[in-house]
């Protein structure tokens, strides 16, 4: 059953992003090299504190006292994925909310199986992924790479298996991004063909998807709030730029000015 | 012999960004970390699909699936460097053109080795650098770091013995930037000075080059194509900055706009 | 004892920027995975050779050639410290001037011993930290994460006992930015709060001390026109932007063109 969120939860989409913005979450880190920067800036923007503690030294010991945890699997290495395990076991220990953004599942057999033991080792709050990645953890083949094969709807079904299988939260990205518990799915058809013209966007929501799960109980609600904040900055900031280099910039300019009452008046659940 | 291209190569531009919309080929990037961010962005901006999978673990399956692979070493570690062998090797079993960026070769013994071995285990496509790169390549002394302390006319001779030893295409960035298969030489005089005050722009040319040779057959178009796509985007990038910063942003706005017309009216083939 | 710098230190500071200009050092960075192209073009922007040479294999030999050197704790891994302690080492036997920006210190003990290590090791030129890592350099206990929790003031005390026992420059970034040699103290009172809002302008300003630092024998001065031209590019920076990502944009064009008369103008010692 889909069921579109109520005007209750656009309300609810607004408290999140005014917790956020009160509590400014200190939110863990373990990503790729390539997106760093851009998702500690969008972090920052929202009024999040980044921090990139992703070695397999301090990992587990910054975990313990991070409100919130993102584990991404864009450019794994040895060190990193050590620093991974170290850092959703204290999670888990901590009863920290992480998330877990498996970059490229099913292309490539080495992290598809991280992801996995990731998956298995502990729930995590939100798993966010195209819908190639996220069928690929459902067992099904990958795509291409990065970037999806695969159309949101057509993973619906493996999200709400991933998401039961899992006790956690799906959010699968694109045109009309799909959020399912396995039960509750919420579309938010916001958003901009730039985002996907910039590299990194799709991680970075998977970050904010932390900084939310930090400051909301309701783990759709913040994977909601994460996406409908993303994809309204979108919307906002494609209006004045000329190309996916000053998309990207004027995001961030956006993210920044946006307030909850924006936020709840702009997004389109649909 | 230097030969300016013909209107006839113009139109061969044309045809391999043409291609590039058309095809957008994935490209693997094993590059350094202080670029990788902006090496994705420059290739989403062309329409390539970029990924940067630069693990021991991962490198040669995924250079596999690749449609062209760029190894540059402004930032190798010994993991990174297990990852370049591996993934030249693939490359090379699967006859998947890949490109070598030699970052500070010359300048420093350990990486100016490995791109030497490198380019000795197999030919690659193009070989994309500096002045001071290609002279320490063909057997001189390198530059002071990164940045060149020759120019590119200098290195012509060096360009052509490099490109006949080893197979391949070398392309010498500079004011004027010369591409040559060892006998035929293209110059190529777009550009602005912003292009060296902002880091990775190299960088991402032999990222492009990687995109181009996976959709030219010939690989002087390819380098050639790369070139001028980039360079014509600097010149009009340029035209509406204010300083490097915002000639950055401008400039993957630019490539992101750039057709094929305007690419073989624009380009200035001295 | 807190001094104003006189009319003639505003002179020594555009003579600093001058000299920078002039000489554009090579300045060799082992710094985070985050901020690494963001330091490189904030380096390019005021006219220095930014070099990001962080392997074991070639950061001493680098450090041996380089005008000054960079080491900041941001993202360390195993590889990254052991060429860390190889770069500090060939900088004391070559006398070239380093700067430690102990990223953290306090807030993990990791790192926190490695700064001390490297603090003991050999002197730096300077060491630039938030308050809360000043004050763990001295013995206090750390903040939460990368940003302070403490104002610079508090940490003066500290700052001036950590300059004077490992022989050093103390800058202590905030508001109010805190500089000392444990005697003579410069505070300058230019900057936005949207420096904190993009990540990474802390960890430039560390690079740009080391670009100063390898100009300028008074490292004081150095630090201060590190200080005074980032954040004098700030003010005017903001002046022109909408938001924190348009802000960083406009601070890399702004330190591109700041001139020394603008500068001794334009700083506020407070």
């Amino acid at each position: 059953m889909t069921t579109s969120i109520s005007s209750v939860d656009t309300r609810a989409l607004a408290d999140a992003l005014m917790a956020l913005h009160t509590e400014s979450p200190l939110v863990q880190c373990l990503t790729n090299v390539v997106v760093a920067q851009w998702t500690a800036n969008v972090l920052l923007a929202v009024g999040a504190a980044p921090a990139m503690v992703d070695n397999p030294h301090e990992a587990g010991e910054f975990a313990s006292i991070a409100s919130g945890v993102l584990v991404n699997l864009g450019t794994p290495f040895d060190d990193t994925v050590a620093a991974m395990r170290s850092a959703v076991h204290s999670a888990a220990a901590n009863a920290t909310p992480w998330v877990l953004d498996p970059v490229a599942a099913g292309g490539l057999r080495w992290r598809t199986d991280l992801a996995i033991e990731l998956l298995e080792s502990s729930s995590p709050a939100i798993v966010r992924g195209n819908a190639s990645e996220i069928l690929a953890l459902a067992g099904g083949s990958g795509g291409k790479g990065v970037d999806s094969t695969e159309a949101p709807e057509a993973a619906l079904k493996a999200a709400k298996s991933v998401a039961n299988r899992y006790d956690t939260i799906v959010a699968v990205s694109g045109p009309v991004d799909h959020i399912t518990d396995g039960d509750r799915t919420v579309l938010i058809s916001n958003g901009h063909p730039w985002m996907t013209q910039v590299t990194g966007v799709g991680c970075a929501l998977g970050a904010l998807m932390a900084a939310f799960a930090a400051v909301s109980t309701d783990r759709l609600i913040a994977a909601a709030t994460a996406t409908a904040a993303l994809t309204v900055a979108a919307d906002r900031a494609a209006a004045t730029s000329r190309g996916p280099g000053s998309f990207a910039v004027r995001l961030i300019d956006e993210l920044a000015a946006l307030t909850p009452p924006e936020l709840s008046t702009s997004v389109r659940l649909t």
